[in-house]
């Protein structure tokens, strides 16, 4: 029987890379995937892991992504805009690309953009924010997913999950990142109710009929509701405008209707703004950078939480005593090196 | 007895000026608050009408703003970000000498921001993302307030109400726009139950110790709490980073011990991002804002509402016919034409 076993950052990374290699996807394209799965499963944050690459591989085997795809940084240079076309690869190669030209406009700037265009989007926003976050940089990121979350006042799934990410940069330590889905729940959580036969949370659903719901398989086949009432309704509608139709890409409903499943990963574009703070606060009292960390030890000091805090004490776990994967998902990985596409659906 | 009274929106505009001029405020000062709280009545937002013209005269009668400062643009014409030094005027007419060349940047550029240092902060900033949407660009808007609300977690208050507002231009009529404080209820609201003798709704506040109430005198000398749970204490926390710390001026609680008290208007900047979609969209399949209005026309073709959509049904009521004040408002311009500063504490 397969055991649990501890690999060290590096082995994971070489490991996931020849399994995303092994199922077509090009050295650029592999070694950015991995990079993002193997920080899912450094920082325990399981729901981006080793287990989402078997979704990687039945989208590669549907024919929905260009595994091979060399994106392209396209669009004028004295603007505040950097375009990449993913040209239908994977959203982290093109994030990888488009990362550094991002970084010298918005120093050049004060602030600028990051459109990535026709891309399969893959993970969470948290590393790209702290990608832009190490450069000493803040950033926002934000992208449509699929139509599941109805608008507040509405019946039927409509806006996407819309995570909205955002990072401050600290020196010398982890930086202030939130990532969230602007829906209550994450899909996946609705899921877990399901297969514990558990009810769920008042507010988290509603049914196919509209009507509120504690049903998983109701919510399943009704909607989820956004976030904080019509606030994180108005957040998620501004993330369909904003990381959807202005950068001339797919909405949620879009990329449902494209896919036609949400059992791929969607199809859609993706913004990140960032903001240099040595700009923005050259001339004006005190150091910005000091006066940031005196806000958050007022929040520590009074008990409350940052966020990203138990990613990051994971992380520090990681890097010091390798990774535990379980047995499951050794199991994945083995059978995805093995089989690679015949793995999958 | 004062009766009610029914007068044009010019009419209201010109007696609010010459009300503020009379305490003090320079032509373009009156002009840009005026125009605020004309607007505020205008959309049927009394909130920011009338009655907030007291608030104003108090803070001028206090020392605590410039009544006839000139704001002036700052920085340098090669970056994004235009810089307003409202030299302890107030954040309004710095706005109003900012926007055109915010414009301009966001044209130029594809993304710009606009920062206003050193106001004396009025009103809300629907009018400011609105009038932003009026030349074909999308905007954010936000900034610090007074600390009156704890991160989730703590137990005193730290942030302020934050307020985040959005909008976006819908080419013939009024824009998508919302604008909405990061706490669950406004200060007012609460202030609004104690008058009342009535419990607050769970959920939005904490008392001194830190404690759930629902008891609004406990409320009041508590914390409010931010709407949407961790995830609006983080977009809270976000804004007096973003608006406060990295702009270089006050957050909610160096807000709070500046002036030491909540009764006057509070001292701090403000951040308005501007993003051009037809830059943004450019060569991309579709138009941009006929996608946008497939986007509205799903939200309302399920029952849902677009935020803002009773402002300006209340909007249009008072251009065909006018603005209604009640007799306690016409009994608040009449002091305040008559006594000017001698009318305030």
């Amino acid at each position: 029987m397969t055991q649990t076993i501890t690999v060290t950052i590096a082995a994971l990374q070489a490991r996931m890379e020849a399994i995303l290699a092994g199922a077509g996807l090009s050295g650029v394209q592999a070694a950015a995937v991995a990079r993002v799965i193997v920080a899912g499963e450094r920082d325990h944050c399981k729901s981006h892991g080793v287990y989402r690459a078997e979704g990687i591989l039945r989208t590669v085997k549907a024919g929905k992504v260009d595994p091979a795809a060399m994106p392209v940084l396209t669009g004028d240079v004295d603007t505040a805009v950097v375009h990449v076309d993913a040209r239908h690869g994977f959203s982290n190669a093109a994030f990888d690309l488009g990362l550094p030209e991002l970084v010298a406009r918005a120093r050049r700037f004060g602030i600028a953009a990051l459109v990535v265009n026709d891309c399969t989007h893959f993970a969470a926003l948290w590393p790209e924010v702290e990608a832009v976050a190490a450069h000493g940089l803040a950033a926002l990121a934000m992208c449509p997913s699929y139509a599941s979350v109805a608008p507040v006042g509405g019946t039927s799934p409509l806006l996407g999950t819309n995570p909205f990410a955002f990072g401050w940069p600290r020196p010398g330590t982890t930086p202030y990142v939130f990532d969230f889905a602007t829906s209550v729940a994450a899909r996946g959580e609705i899921e877990l109710h399901r297969r514990a036969g558990k009810p769920l949370p008042e507010g988290w659903a509603i049914d196919a009929a509209g009507a509120p719901t504690t049903d998983p398989v109701a919510a399943l086949a009704g909607a989820m509701l956004p976030f904080g009432g019509h606030k994180g309704s108005a957040i998620g509608t501004m993330i369909e405008l904003l990381g959807g139709v202005m950068i001339g890409d797919m909405t949620s409903p879009e990329a449902l209707a494209h896919l036609g499943t949400t059992a791929l990963l969607p199809h859609h574009g993706e913004l990140v703004i960032a903001l240099d703070p040595a700009h923005f606060a050259a001339g004006r009292p005190g150091d910005v950078f000091a006066r940031a960390e005196g806000l958050f030890d007022a929040i520590a000091g009074q008990g409350a939480r940052l966020p990203s805090q138990r990613r990051f004490a994971a992380r520090a776990l990681s890097q010091a005593e390798g990774i535990t994967l379980t047995a499951a998902e050794v199991a994945i990985l083995d059978r995805l090196a093995d089989q690679g596409l015949d793995a999958v659906e």
